[in-house]
């Protein structure tokens, strides 16, 4: 495996993808600002920061590359999905009370819970004005059916916290509901806009399996860290109740975690690293990180009838290896 | 003026506006109980209390006599656009803390800050998605055009908490964007499905106006209370900071009130009384109270010029006459 970081990947990803994704990526950076500048003082002041402090850009990537043309429509679906990604990462931050997020102070830090909850509805509605934008019901569809689950995986989420008796087989509809869904709209609207309709299907189901690679790969990096590559304090999961695979899988191995009762023995990050630390001992880890490989393998065998340039394929092989290979 | 309550009033509406109206709020009103049991568990246990409790439907109301005929899309945008106005509720309990809301625990009460943040924004997507299966791109433009105010609105709210120069412009401006817009949104909604696409400005302005004179009177509410009616103690604007037509014009009127420091005097419910009763005695309120009066008649010549039938111009009247009668 590569030890490639997130930037490094994402030039990787654009290299093989050719001038003509990065232009379609600067579009869609280009109308960020736009809507960032033009729609009202508020959402400068408060998502400003937020829709030009970068992050990976994984979901319009994905766009861009299952659609393969360079459409208009292609952009606002871009632009849409950020935005109901950024969206949730502001009611997250609210919710966190975090006060960092990619190295910038959050829309919460600086202007508190209302502007932050107002901010993220106005990013969330904005999502749907820009998709609404390109005439097509079925993107509109597409968009609000992935922003339910994502709500919906946040409700169980909270329902689940600190829960003993979570099975692997929850876990993972969780993981499909507040991640895979929005990767795998992502490629669904590439699809619709894109050069070849018929594979809808195919392509949304390499979204979601690239999604919940994702999602399992970002809980192994939480026990993991290290902290200095994920820019937060080892088990935040554990203290905020989020029972994720790599505890379940550790849970089954080691009968004295299995005993823990985390909800009272682990209220501080100094106790949450000792507990990481006996997960990884476990062996847990690889094994989530096994299933996280073969929800790649699925999701290059979900393309693989699909005709695809191949610079188009390679470039969604390496989206898809380098979410498990982060920080490897 | 009439002392009806809400009820009584929507009860006159649904007379003037005969079967075919309560035929069509009964069927959103089963559409919201299959959406609050039908989509997943987390919205029945935290949405269904919000979805069933009633209130007014006003909005609903509105794009069925905008609409005024019998169709399906009519339902969906009734559905989407209550939908919609119950997430901002949802949204600004967690803000508010607010414990009860229409006689019920708030989500915010039942589930915590968590679930009530994913429960609005499921509201939120479930509401696009209701709007997104008509199939017309318009109509999810226009509900997003009004999402994005109302979050507008509420940023501009917060944005002018508890300053001293906040001019009536300024004021009616906050009105527009985060009520009216959404009155106006069912309005333009009904137009569109309706019999009369060319009505939709003429419509659509009409429910601006309406909902001004809606937001006006809410704010007089806040002042005169009584508070048996209102269901909440008078002057919680005060105590908020939320800074209205009846302050603003009383301090024009009265020295003391002007160089009154409400963020720092004003930190109980007794004061809030105290700056309430000051505020009447100004004669602010009739003032509020005749500028809302003048919302409605512009709402109503707003339609003069539209070819509808009696009943429906009638049952139109008795909506906009109604929003300023509450409690008179």
């Amino acid at each position: 495996m590569s030890a490639a970081t997130p930037s490094e990947q994402l030039g990787q990803v654009l290299e093989v993808g050719g001038p003509e994704l990065s232009r379609l990526l600067a579009r869609a950076e280009r109308r960020l600002v736009e809507l960032s500048e033009g729609h009202g003082r508020p959402l400068a002041e408060h998502a400003g920061g937020m829709l030009d402090a970068g992050g990976k850009r994984m979901r319009p990537v994905l766009v861009f590359l299952c659609g393969g043309e360079a459409d208009g429509r292609l952009v606002a679906a871009a632009v849409a999905v950020e935005l109901l990604h950024m969206a949730t990462l502001v009611h997250d931050d609210v919710l966190d009370r975090a006060t960092l997020r990619r190295g910038r102070p959050t829309v919460f830090a600086e202007g508190g819970r209302e502007a932050a909850t107002a901010t993220g509805d106005l990013l969330f509605s904005r999502a749907f004005a820009e998709l609404a934008a390109t005439g097509s019901p079925g993107a509109v569809r597409a968009l609000s059916e992935a922003s339910s689950s994502l709500a919906r995986g946040e409700l169980m989420q909270r329902a689940d916290a600190w829960k003993e008796d979570v099975s692997p087989e929850r876990y993972l509809e969780r993981c499909r509901l507040k991640t895979a869904s929005l990767f795998e709209a992502a490629c669904r609207l590439g699809a619709l806009f894109g050069e070849a309709p018929g594979s809808e299907q195919s392509l949304a189901r390499f979204g979601a399996c690239v999604g919940l690679a994702f999602q399992l790969l970002d809980d192994v990096l939480d026990v993991s860290g290290p902290s200095s590559r994920t820019g937060k304090p080892r088990g935040t999961d554990l203290l905020d109740g989020t029972v994720t695979l790599p505890l379940i899988l550790a849970r089954r191995r080691d009968p004295e975690l299995r005993r823990l009762d985390l909800h009272s023995v682990v209220t501080e990050p100094a106790q949450a690293a000792a507990v990481c630390d006996r997960i990884v001992l476990t062996g847990a880890l690889s094994e989530a990180r096994e299933q996280a490989l073969r929800h790649v393998a699925e999701a290059k065998a979900a393309i693989s009838g699909l005709e695809l340039s191949e610079g188009r394929r390679k470039a969604l092989g390496l989206v898809a290896d380098g979410v498990v290979e982060r920080y490897a």
